[in-house]
Parts: structure tokens; C-alpha cells; sequence
């Protein structure tokens, strides 16, 4: 059919590139991160192939309906931008067309847009002087308008609005579907000739865009990348490649469509394809430069600063488990960067985005990432986030989707009320050789039953009591269970797992290191794990970041600290000691050479820049700087420095206001607090003084003051 | 950032467009329907704005994985073509990069292709010898494909597998993204000069784009449709409208964008803008001629031949409820669309993809297009599909979505076992004055019951035993409930309905005659319907086509079948004197002049061509031509022709396997089918006589042939 399209009242997309003071675009809660994350997780290429999840990606609603309620003092005049085909109702009434202007009166005014696009998520934005959208919009995916013989729209709606969607999108031009992460433009530090091509070096793992400069001639130009020089050498088994083709090339410079990680890239030509140095496209998100750490030790500084890289690396649209291969969310690596994210840049939007993302929509069909453990982790993140945060808003727009997803992992349990892995659901724990999923594992169980409590703290923040007891009674049996089926006495220790009903010989370190800081044994149980366990070199050992996080914060909790400090230092520090730039997804001191590039029985199969590689920051920031809040959004908060083999350290620790400063050494400890009420414990020898506060002693050799805000205190004391 | 991108190894969309052999372009079954059915019911506008659904609209899967094995008697190349970025497996290996050709082996062969794509549907086509994509490819939306540490993939999927959806997307180039339904161009019949503007007669009503020629100066065309002359002459107050701006226009012809219903359209310019004629494009969905009548009487003829152009109009994408307004997809009226096109066109595939439009995606959060008694429609559909054209498959692919669908209804019984509106449950059965909705209404009760038959009828022929029990229980109990509750014995008729547990006194046509031909009542309550209510004019009247279908339905079943022809030519006569083009929504004899095209407290609210309005190609096919299949797929049917008032009638009834043509005259009968086995009854006064048959006498005058395939029979015998 032949068209002619003029001017018409109705085009499909209406967004226009003039800023306004007021407003954020808005949407239905979730559905950007959907969106995003699923651009995101599909950008994954392994030696050139797409290489997409294999989970189920969902899907933003294609048609939603704002609406909100004003009562002016004045006239104003709104301006109206959508994402989408959209119409306006102002007061019930649709006006004509698509209006980009609206007049509204003094008085009770209720505006709804109902907004439709297939493509990217539908999204509104209004300003005005008082009439903006903000968070307090109401959206929902079936207002169920209907109308009876009349014409008389139907008074009993079954409709759920829940609270729009929103991020930092705060003018018009800057709708969410235009959202790109920023870059700089970062230089290469050495260039070679290799062989038949070039190999350079950026200095340090990195992350974008690929440039390459002054192209010439015709031919392809193939272009390997590599964490390490091997792997960019190995052009038939590095991870990642692409290969450009040229034409009467005349010297203009290239930038890559997709994005990389590498420290290093080598270039083979064919034909007359040439080119003259390259550079890069850095990408990254931006976050404020908030929690810091210094110390007497080098070493310590380093590894700190190396995780504190590794973290900004593999934060991104969301939080990544790595950069060169995945790229994905999942739900147990992101678990850990939430953590470190409060101890670094405190950045609560990236945190939201990510459970977000990783929760997805109904139906569920399978556990978050196909992963048991990686539910789970996904509840204890809420309440965690909650915790540091103070944002009970967001448990309110998600509890809903964290009962959903309860009922799911309820419903899978088996006859014993045990969850064993069904067909099709993955049981992790760790990458560890030999390492059995069969039957019910001991691990499982603990992390449901600390979901059931999360959920029945998240219930009772949102106000749900019959939830609340009906979680908390089912955390009890099933805690009572955990002890029942798995304590081993003569072990002392939690038994790995049941099969057929009969507990396995078998113990792991997994179970009996979460039991701790999940403070769910007594003090001679501790004790057992602690030397049955946890110091014992019979018991398998844990070779991932990932799995040292936790054993690590264990053997803190059982105040072996002065241990932490020593391994932390062997085991972050011997990366560092192999030239690391960026902390790995697994760690093997035993391995020797390229040996360490190796996993999944592929040669560069290991990624080197994992956020579950960063911990220390964590570690450091809640151990030993020694920051925890004890009440949601550090309303109140303990802090308990420990020096272990430190002469001093100093640093910040972001908080919903702000950070608070501390400093330590031998003799003294200097804190400052933007926020709350806290404890600062103090170890001494003698009766420290502090002239801004009152110290209390505790029992042996400890001692307390009470800190209140934007007050500075200094404490002499002898450690 | 500043990209130059050069030709990489990847891109987003891959389709190449010259023609292949073999292949269909195949998606996840229903994807494909669902995202058309977004597209086409987010095109209504009303006066230029833009007017969406109110019901959940929802998505395809954007990440699909399609796979099949292959077991080659010889080496064969194979073309491939995705629409969204994808990847390729064979035999378990992935291959590097988007492969577009692919080299297959002899012997075993297993291809797997993962495609995202998440603004349009994820869809591949394959084309060879023997290797292409067709119905029996399997898909999923997660393949749960993870690996262990050595690189060993899973071998516990959870992964649940569907065949692959299709249509009729035979080459490469017919990508499902692209389909359009095709256009003519139609001329003006009339135009005239009306107050400042100009009046446009189409012939008849009709549906498209609008053409305005040789457009010229500057200022704006206003263009008003009418599908009365009344309508698009009343510019303030017809339905739909397009402004289209001119600037310094020199005679270029001009199609809108936005189709439109009409057979008026009046157009008044602005400033020097004027036009000289007008054309359209029609848009129609191509559809077989197959179903035919003819009759010695010309008005009835005149009706058939406007009920087809009826559902030729409302027949497009998918089954929609009117041309000018909704052009949405409901289910109680596709449901009697369904029912016509056994008797026109016989276009299966139309009829699959609006149950699976309909359908949509989980998770179901309410009633189809929001109504109660359209989700009960939507079951009852799927059997009638079956029993005329026997596709068990599509039973077994849409069963799973049935049972979840039937489980949703069932958790919304109340204490009693029936189904009360629910907040946000839109209790409908017509568009009635004053018709109540309130309390446990005996229609919904009626339609529930019937929709628990077709669970056990589809469980049954799925081969799921358990399911059939559970579901004829649960019919057998509500249907003595429903006996129960509101047959009143004193009224020989249901009761409309209960209000807290106590039967109402209102008499309603709607339960009755549904039982009726619902085979529900004993022949003294069938005789105690018929002139209690159906007969009885102190019963409210029903206005729509809609409803007065079923009861001329359930007349013919109780043998009135003069009555109902002589209603026939009242009723849908009545509207052809009035001009009518096509069938209405609503029709009331009682009405004067223009005051038939006001709806739903609007002027011109009526839709002038309504699917539900071409009843009369049903009535005609099944109760006149008298043609039903008695067993699936026309493998058995009976024949029972009723003259009625006419002294001839002839015409075909589509089968799966060609048409069953039929002549009947006072004296003749002249039968050929292309299928099954069937028995001709004969009402007559004397002995028919047919040489290609046995005449086996029944009772009462009436006598029956058994008919085979591929014969031409000739009765004769006396009417």
C-alpha cells in the first residue's frame, strides 16, 4: 500500500528535547529494570557468538496508566511527555489527541495518562510548578474501565495501583530508554609488535569500547582480548573477539560497538588492514567516591584499593558477577555487592535496581538465576538493605513480589518440609571440586530458614502481623529441624546433607560458617565449628572469593580477627603478589603460572575482575573500621575498631547522611558521625578519656561511649 | 560517545530477504499472536485520541530457544534467519557468530538456535532439503543450561518444552514482524458539496485508510467518518476524526496513516487547503470462499450476503467485536464469530489465533476482557474448534493454558460453589436496560457448568484421566445446584438469580435458552421454557444480535424453526430497510431514524457493523441447510434440511476437506460431501426415494440416508 503521510494528530512517540525545572519520568515499578537488565544480559558474546541467560527473561507491561490527585492554590499550565502513544484524562474526562500542554484550574484536579509502547517500557513525565511526577504517582496495567449500556463507567474497580517507578531521570530529554552508561576516553600504556599483529596494554583490567586508530587499507583486522597478556595472545581459545572488516580505509579512527574487559588486546591484520594505535572508551557508573580505608599497611592499602576497583568495574547498569564473561546478574554475586556497596558508595539506587531486576515478574516459574541458594540470598538482601538504608518504602513496593516468591520455594518443599534440589533447579553453594547437591543439603535449609525470618521482619515493617506469625512459626520448625537432622555432636558440626533420610558423613564448611554469624548456635557450638571446622585443614578448602567472604566474617564474629587480617593478606594479597589489577572470581595459591587463568575447562575460562572478589572492603570497613548499624538506616549503629597488626588506620563510612569519619591508632581513636546514636566500643588496657563523651567501662578491658552527631570525639586509650 | 561502526561479526536483526524453498517462520506458540493482538487493539482512537484497552495487555518471551533432530540420509546445507540476534548449536557445539549458512552432516543431527529480540517477537526460519523449521520444532523460554566447575553442562532440566507456533510464514523474507494485512483501492461512489465542506459516499460501509487526492495549498483538512450520513456530518459528535495540516501543498495524493470505519466521510478545509476526491485502501484478511446460500426468497438471500460482508469486515487480524469503535478483540463476541466462519470461510488459523490472543500470557490476574462470562465463552469455543475441525493438536498445546485459566475461575467460587462478581469482575450476558448484575446470577452458573464439560471433554481427549474425573464431578455437583438454586418450578423457568442465598423473581431469556441448547432440561421443562419465556412477550426483549442468536438458536432446537425464520427476516430485514450495509450492534424496531446510531449515552455510539450482527450465516448453515458434525472433523455429521417458508435453497458448508454442497427443494433433495460419513433426515409426507442410498424410515414422517463421501445424492420426496 502507497502512503503519504502528512501532519497528523497522532504520532507514535512523543518525546521533546527541551529540560524542565520539576518532575522525573515514572513507571511501572520494576519494569525499566526488566527492561534494561535484559538489554544488558543479552550483550554477552563468547568469541564472537551471542550468548544470552538461561533463565527466563521477562517483560516490561506494554500499557500502563498513571494517575495522581492535586488540589491547587492557582492555575498552572503542565507540559506532558511520554514514552509511547498516550492519552490524558483530566477530571474522568479524555481530552482530544495527545496533549504536549495542559491548563489546569485552581482546585481538586486528578490527572491520569495511560501510555502504550511494545518496544521499551512505557514511561510519563509531567512539569509543572506544583503538578510534577514524582514517586507518589499511582500506576497500574489494567484499570478495568468498563463502561455499562449508559455510558456509566464502572464502579467497582478490582484494580491494584501500586507507587510509580522512577530513578534519576529528572528532564524531559533524558527519557529512560535513552539511558547509556557514561565513558571517558582512557589511553593505551605500551604497544609491541607480537608475531604477526600487535599487543597492547592498558595498564589494568578495564571495561567499554575499543578504539582503534588511523585505519587503513583493506581486510579484516582481528582483534583479541585478554585479562591477562596469555589470553590475549591465544587467539584460538581467548574468551572474547571481534573481527572487523575494512574497505578503502583512509586513516579515520574506530570505536566498537560492543563492549569489552581487558587489560590487554592484540591485533592481527589480513590484507592491507592496518592501523595506528589504539585507546579506549571507558564505561562506567557513575557513583559518588564516599567510603574509604588507609592504613600503616601498604599491602592492606593496595588490596583495598585494588577491591575498591574491582567493585567500581563490575558496577554497572546493575550489579555484575564479572566483566569479561557473564556480564549477568546473579543474585549470590550481587548479594555480595550490595554489601560492599554500603561500606563504599552507599549507592541504594543501584542496589534497588538489582533485586529488581533479579526478581523479574510473575509467573515464577524457577528460582532467580535457576539458582535455590540465589533465592535465597535474594530475600536476605531486603532486609540487609533495609538495615542500612532506613528505606522502608522500597520493602513496601516489594513485599509483595517476596511473598510471591516464598509461596514458590514453600511450595517446593518435600514431604519432610525439606527443600532438595526438583528437576531443574540448580543447588550452588560454591565452585569447589566434588562438592555434592545431592539430597537435602544442610545449606539450603539454613538460608530458607533465614529468608522465613526476613520475611517475617519484612512483614511486620509493612504492617502484615498474620504474616508475620505465620513466617516467624515457620522459621522456628524448620530452625528446630536444621538442628534435629544436620548437628552432629560428635562432629561438632553441621552435617553437609541428608540422603534417603540419613544424615551424610560428609561436613563442609558452608552450613557451619553461616550457622555463625546467623547466630543461631550457642557458645559451645561455636566453639566446636571454630575448631571442628573452621580451623581445621582437614575439612575441604574454600578456593572462591566468594565463599571466603563468608568464612572470613565467621571466624570475625568469633573474634579471630587477628587471623582475618593474616589470610586476607595471604590470600588477596598473593593475587596481588601474581599482578593483579582486579580481584578474580577464584583463587588457588597452590596454582602456578597461566594454571590460574583456567576454569570450567576452558585455558581463560576464569574471570579476574569478580565482584565477589572484592570483600575486603567489607571485611575491613565492618571488622575492623567496625561500622555496623544495629537500627535501620544507622538511626543507631556500634562501632568497634580493631587494629589487629595495624599501627593505624583511618576511614569513612557512608550512611544515609552522610560519613562517618574515623581514625585509629595504638593511643588514640578520632570518630565523627554525621548521623544517629553510636556505641563506640573501645579495647584498653588502661581507662581511656575521652573529654566530648562519657566513658563507660563494660567487663574485661572494655569500654564504651556514646556517640551523638556532627560531634567529634577524640578517645585516648591503649590498645 | 563517538562511534564509527564498521562491519562487525553482529547484528542485531538478520534478515535477508530472497525467497526459500521449504520452512515456515516458527516463534514460541503464541508470541506471535499476542503481539499482533498489542498492535491492532492499540490502534482505536475516538475523536483522534488514542483509546487502549483497560485489561492487562501482555508480551511475548524475548529470549526463545527452538531446537529440533534430524536424522540426514545425506550431507545438506541449510539457510537460517532470525528475527532478533542469535546464536546456533549443533549437535551441542556452539558455532561462531550468527551463522546464516550451515553445512549438516549425514546421520544424527541436533540444531538448536536461541533468538532475543525484545521489541518484536523472537522468530527463526530455517530452510533446506530436508532440515527446515516447521510445527514440530520445540521451544522454550528458559533451556536452564548451566554448567558445573569443569565446564560440564547440567544433566537435571527442569525445562518444559512446547511444539513451536506458526502461521503461514512460508519464506524468509515474510518475517512475522512485517505482516500486514493486505489493501485494494476502493472508490468514492458520490461526493457533494455540504455547508463549507464536502460529503464523500463510499457505497457502503467499509474499512481502511482514507486516500485524499491532489491535495493542495496550506492549512488543514478535517476529516469526519460516518458510518451514517448523520454520523460524519455531525462533526462535534462523530466517533472518529483525523486533522491532517497541509503546507504549500501542489497535488501529491495523500493515505492516512490510522485506518477507519465508514461509508461517509466529510471533509472541511482550513486556509487555502483543499483536495479533489477521494479513494481508500481496504484492508481486508484474505479468506477462502467456501460457505454459500442462496434461496427463492431475495430478502433472505440479501441478508446472507450482508452477514458475510459483516464478518468479512470484523474478520481481520484477529476476530474483532466492530469495525468503527473497539476493534478490540472480545471473547463473547469472537466466540460467535468462531460459530459463522464454520459456515463461510472456515479459516481455522483465525480462529486459533484469537483463542491464543484472548488467552494472553500467565500470570491470569482476571477474567478475559475483564468479564466473567467472556473466560467461559473462551472455553466452550475451544471444544466447538475441536468438534469442526478436529485439530487435536491445538487442544494439547492450549490445554495447560485451559486448566490454569479453569483453576483461576474455580478459586473464585464463594462458600456456596458459585460465582458471585468479584471487585473488579465485570458481570456482563447484554447489553440490556437495567439487567441486574447483581448477587450469584444463574447465567454465570449456567456458562461455568458448561465450561467444566469442555475441561473434561479436552482432559479427555488429551489423555489426562485424572483431570476428566475431577472436572465431570465438578460439573455433575454444580449442575444439581444449579437445578437446585433457581429452576422454579411455579415460573417453568430459572431464576435470574440468588442475592444473599435467596432466589430473586426475576425471570430473564438468558439461563433458559442456553439450557436449552445446552441439552439441560427434560422435555416438560424444555416445553415449560418455551412458552414461558422464550414465547412470552412479558419477558424483557433482547435488542442486541447478540443475544437474539442464542435464542433463535434455541428455538430452532425446540423445532420453531418457521417462527425463527419469519424473526429472522423481522429482525435482520427489518435493519436492511433501514438502509443497513452491514449488521449492527443493537438493534430495536421501536426506534425512529437516527436515533438507531445512538449507544452508550453518545449520538452516534453504535457500531453500524458488528460481528455478532451476522448471526443469520449460522442459523442458516446449521438449522436451515441443517448441516452439523457429530463427530470431530466432520469424520460423521447429520444433514437435516428445513425449508421454512421458502420453496428452495442451495449452498456449501466448509469441512476440513472441501464442502458439503446441498440443494433442497418441496420435492428434491441434492447432497455431495468431501468427508466422513453422514445421515441425511428427511421430514416427508411421502416415501423418499434415493437411488444412491438406503431410505430407512424413523417416526413420524421422518426418514434418514446415510451419506458417504464423494457420492451425489438425489432424494426425492415431498416437504
Amino acid at each position: 500500500m502507497k502512503k503519504l503521510i502528512l501532519t497528523l494528530g497522532f504520532v507514535c512517540t512523543a518525546i521533546f528535547l527541551f529540560a524542565q525545572q520539576s518532575g522525573t519520568w515514572i513507571w511501572y515499578p520494576g519494569d525499566f529494570e526488566v527492561w534494561l537488565s535484559n538489554d544488558m544480559q543479552n550483550r554477552r558474546t563468547e568469541r564472537g557468538t551471542f550468548f544470552p541467560p538461561f533463565w527466563k527473561m521477562d517483560s516490561h507491561y506494554v500499557l500502563v496508566e498513571f494517575h495522581k490527585e492535586f488540589d491547587l492554590q492557582q492555575e498552572e499550565e503542565i507540559a506532558i511527555y511520554a514514552e509511547g502513544k498516550y492519552n490524558v484524562k483530566l477530571n474522568g474526562k479524555m481530552l482530544p489527541g495527545m496533549p504536549t500542554k495542559l491548563k489546569l484550574g485552581k482546585g481538586k484536579q486528578k490527572i491520569n495518562v495511560k501510555v502504550y509502547n511494545q518496544a521499551q517500557v512505557p514511561a510519563l513525565y509531567v512539569s509543572g510548578k506544583t503538578v510534577f511526577t514524582d514517586k507518589d504517582w499511582l500506576a497500574t496495567y489494567e484499570d478495568k474501565e468498563w463502561i455499562d449500556e449508559t455510558g456509566k463507567a464502572s464502579d467497582q474497580s478490582g484494580t491494584t495501583y501500586v507507587k510509580a517507578g522512577y530513578w534519576n531521570f529528572n528532564n524531559a530529554a533524558q527519557s529512560p530508554s535513552k539511558f547509556r552508561l557514561p565513558t571517558r576516553t582512557e589511553k593505551a600504556v605500551a604497544s609491541s609488535k607480537q608475531g604477526k599483529g600487535t599487543l597492547i596494554d592498558f595498564g589494568k583490567n578495564t571495561f567499554g569500547f575499543l578504539t582503534l586508530h588511523q585505519l587503513k587499507g583493506s581486510g579484516e583486522l582481528s582483534i583479541y582480548y585478554g585479562e591477562s597478556k596469555e589470553e590475549a595472545l591465544a587467539i584460538e581459545t581467548c574468551e572474547t573477539l571481534d573481527i572487523i572488516a575494512l574497505e578503502k580505509q583512509v586513516g579515520k579512527d574506530s570505536t566498537l560497538a560492543l563492549s569489552k574487559a581487558f587489560r590487554y588486546v592484540y591485533v592481527e591484520p589480513k590484507g592491507t588492514a592496518a592501523f595506528n594505535g589504539a585507546s579506549m572508551e571507558y564505561e562506567f557508573l557513575p557513583v559518588e567516591d564516599r567510603g574509604s580505608f588507609k592504613s600503616s599497611d601498604e599491602e592492606l592499602n593496595k588490596i583495598w584499593d585494588v577491591a575498591k576497583y574491582t567493585m567500581e568495574l563490575t558496577s554497572r547498569e546493575f550489579y555484575i558477577d564479572g566483566i569479561k564473561r557473564d556480564r549477568w546478574i546473579w543474585s549470590g554475586d550481587a548479594y555480595q555487592s550490595y554489601a560492599m556497596n554500603y561500606y563504599l558508595g552507599f549507592d541504594s539506587e543501584t542496589v534497588k535496581r538489582t533485586i529488581l531486576a533479579l526478581r523479574g515478574k510473575e509467573p515464577t516459574v524457577s528460582h532467580i538465576n535457576t539458582i535455590m541458594d540465589y533465592t535465597f540470598y535474594w530475600f536476605l538482601s531486603i532486609y540487609d538493605y533495609y538495615q542500612y538504608t532506613g528505606d522502608k518504602e522500597f520493602i513496601a513496593s516489594i513485599y509483595p513480589r517476596m511473598q510471591s516468591l516464598m509461596q514458590f520455594c514453600l511450595d517446593r518443599r518435600n514431604t519432610d518440609g525439606l527443600m532438595q534440589g526438583l528437576s531443574g533447579d540448580w543447588v550452588f553453594i560454591d565452585w569447589a571440586d566434588g562438592l555434592s547437591k545431592q539430597g537435602e543439603v544442610s545449606f539450603e535449609q539454613l538460608l530458607l530458614c533465614r529468608s522465613l525470618e526476613t520475611m517475617a521482619l519484612c512483614a511486620d515493617l509493612v504492617g502484615q502481623k498474620q504474616d508475620q506469625q505465620r513466617y516467624t512459626k515457620e522459621a522456628t520448625q524448620l530452625k528446630a529441624k536444621i538442628f534435629d537432622y544436620y548437628w552432629n555432636e560428635q562432629k561438632g558440626a553441621f552435617a553437609h546433607s541428608r540422603i534417603d533420610g540419613k544424615q551424610t558423613d560428609n561436613v563442609t564448611r558452608y552450613t557451619n560458617m553461616f550457622a555463625i554469624f546467623f547466630d543461631y548456635l550457642s557458645a559451645t557450638q561455636q566453639q566446636a565449628v571454630k575448631d571442628k571446622v573452621l580451623l581445621n585443614e582437614d575439612i575441604q578448602k574454600i578456593m572462591t572469593p566468594y565463599m571466603r567472604y563468608y568464612e572470613l566474617e565467621a571466624l570475625c564474629a568469633l573474634g579471630e580477627k587477628d587471623y582475618v587480617m593474616k589470610e586476607m593478606k595471604n590470600y588477596w594479597g598473593g593475587m596481588l603478589k601474581l599482578g593483579a589489577t582486579t580481584f578474580w572470581e577464584e583463587y588457588n595459591p597452590d596454582k602456578k603460572g597461566a594454571e590460574h587463568y583456567a576454569m570450567y575447562g576452558r585455558e581463560f575460562g576464569k574471570s579476574l575482575c569478580h565482584s565477589w572478589g572484592a570483600s575486603p572492603i567489607y571485611l575491613l570497613g565492618k571488622y575492623y573500621l567496625g561500622v555496623t548499624p544495629t537500627a535501620a538506616g544507622y538511626e543507631e549503629y556500634t562501632i568497634e575498631p580493631y587494629l589487629a597488626s595495624l599501627e593505624w588506620m583511618e576511614g569513612k563510612v557512608p550512611t544515609p547522611q552522610g560519613e562517618i569519619a574515623i581514625h585509629v591508632s595504638k593511643k588514640k581513636i578520632k570518630v565523627q558521625s554525621p548521623i544517629g546514636t553510636g556505641t563506640l566500643h573501645i579495647k584498653s588496657k588502661v581507662l581511656p578519656r575521652c573529654k566530648q563523651g562519657t566513658v563507660k567501662k563494660l567487663e574485661n578491658d572494655t569500654y564504651s561511649v556514646e556517640l551523638k552527631k556532627g560531634i567529634s570525639y577524640e578517645v585516648d586509650y591503649e590498645a
